[in-house]
């Protein structure tokens, strides 16, 4: 290795004090820019690297961030991970933190990598997303007393800070722009009773139609499992449902599903948009692209990512703060599928 | 902070040696599924945590390799960067490493993200994606020897390791399946000329026509920035030609050019895999579900994923390792849009 470069060398070249450069590579102290351009040439002249590592030892921190996802199917893609993951890199980096990106085990194995980066002092808190009832992770971190920050909620009766989308009140849009499209039979194409995320819009959609005076009739609910082939068949049998109960508005929990309604809606030699409304939920980049465009509903990905890290970070400078859920809501984009003109 | 726990405590709640215990959770042995589980036992109960900051610090290594790359325009997403980062969080982990996200900067301070990870001996090594000529990150981590592996190609004259998609054998590939369908005018909507990749593509659109004894009308190759508004009016373009002249084929450089072209082919009243074939390139989850659904060209991100891991292992551990480029062949995927039956 090469000789180790001190801050006092650094300083000298640069022509301020050892306090200065110190701070200013600590980000401790704003100076000029025109002082803060010759520390950093100074570095660099010189190759000077400062002993994070050390600091860090010293410190018992790592400045790391564990997140690791579920990968999407290969057909669904994952339409928000990129500024999420932007979102949190930024988020972090403006506190001195840093995300560290590991691997998803499922199943029993889910909890290995979260207790290996733990074992191994790799990682200051976590960030975990797709959030379930009785989440292992959840249940895993709570008794390792380890901090961590969900994007999602989970049983009431945990504590943890979190950030989640009222998807409640995305599907109150959904369902009261189609109200107000003059739209009374609205069916739902949900997914499974346990499902938290499917619970929560169940319940916009309730709450809408409840509020609007309309008792939906138990066919219009249909769980499945959120692909592309329960969307087409769960439309197909809506479809089928005599003329006084067939609904006129398919309310998709995913623009998945919705995709797979509108193939049914055209089969049967129906309009999307103009004889049976379609709406999606989560706008994927490809719901404005689709013919008709899928009406759909979306997620404030970034501010989730912001959110996020900022309330990690205040856990991990304030390990008394108390835990805080944040609630963002979602934005309903309403194309042609749903009454927009062709 | 609580007492350090000590290996040797471990070792005699788990009843092995000390030794057993360090090799086992430095996964330098194999031992057998009980005994394995017994120390990982040892380790919750007592709470031990190796310090791998300080081993770190005596090897000079943080084990992270740095990743940061460009976002998507949100009305594109982001198709592999799922995938290619599972792929590459997998392989660090199976090689000790762990993957370290950092956001991108554009324009000049795309370098002071590197600079920064470099100076605070964050990172022992990078992977840099979406490469261009003259890229200045590659540049830039040459002057500065430090170990880094390259998705794409750049500059003949640099010597660097990298793994990249034969995107001219991806062409090839697509142009042969139209040849092979009795299309003998095939035009190209492309980028512009300094784009690496879109030189890339384009050389093997070129040399399949030669080979089939075709020579493209200059009118044929259409370059623009990539969008859909381009690829919609390149093909209005290209449609307008006199008969003779008007291509059959519209094989656009990625999907979303590939979506204004089918727009445009349908707004003449043609039907799109009928009367004029359109092909894309990056197989976007989208192209399934597009009607007609789209035929394009899917990357092997999951084996780019592994090799760039494995190449940036390789130089971390021998830095005097020979510069690899490994090339992978991306897979055509034919649908409806250029002649499977609708």
């Amino acid at each position: 290795m090469a000789r180790q470069i001190t801050l006092k060398e650094v300083a000298a070249r640069a022509g301020v004090s050892y306090q200065t450069v110190s701070k200013v590579l600590n980000k401790q102290v704003q100076v000029s820019k025109e002082t803060e351009a010759r520390i950093h040439a100074a570095v660099q002249e010189l190759g000077y690297r400062p002993n994070l590592i050390a600091r860090n030892m010293r410190q018992q921190r790592s400045r790391l961030i564990g997140y690791s996802w579920q990968p999407a199917s290969p057909d669904q893609g994952n339409a928000i991970l990129d500024s999420f993951l932007q979102s949190m890199a930024q988020a972090a980096e403006g506190a001195g933190y840093h995300v560290l990106c590991f691997p998803h085990h499922s199943g029993s194995e889910i909890i290995a990598g979260y207790r290996d980066l733990i074992e191994t002092n790799r990682v200051d808190g976590f960030v975990i997303s797709s959030v379930e009832f009785d989440d292992p992770r959840i249940d895993f971190l709570r008794r390792q007393k380890f901090p961590f920050v969900a994007f999602g909620r989970s049983n009431p009766e945990w504590n943890f800070p979190c950030v989640d989308v009222d998807g409640a009140d995305g599907m109150r849009q959904v369902v009261e722009h189609l109200l107000s499209q003059g739209h009374l039979r609205i069916a739902a194409l949900a997914w499974p009773e346990e499902s938290r995320v499917g619970q929560n819009r169940m319940s916009g959609y309730l709450a809408a139609l409840e509020k609007a005076g309309v008792t939906p009739l138990p066919e219009w609910i249909r769980r499945g499992q959120g692909t592309l082939d329960f969307g087409q068949t769960a439309a197909e049998e809506l479809l089928e449902l005599p003329a006084a109960q067939r609904p006129t508005a398919l309310v998709a929990f995913n623009d998945i599903m919705a995709i797979g309604a509108m193939s049914a809606v055209e089969a049967r030699g129906l309009q999307v948009g103009v004889d049976v409304a379609v709406t999606g939920f989560d706008d994927n980049p490809m719901a404005q692209y689709l013919r008709p465009s899928l009406t759909s509903v979306r997620q404030p990905v970034w501010e989730i990512g912001q959110q996020v890290i900022s309330l990690l970070v205040g856990a991990l400078e304030d390990p008394l703060r108390e835990s805080i859920c944040s609630l963002l809501s979602p934005q309903l984009i309403v194309r042609q599928s749903s009454g927009q003109p062709i």
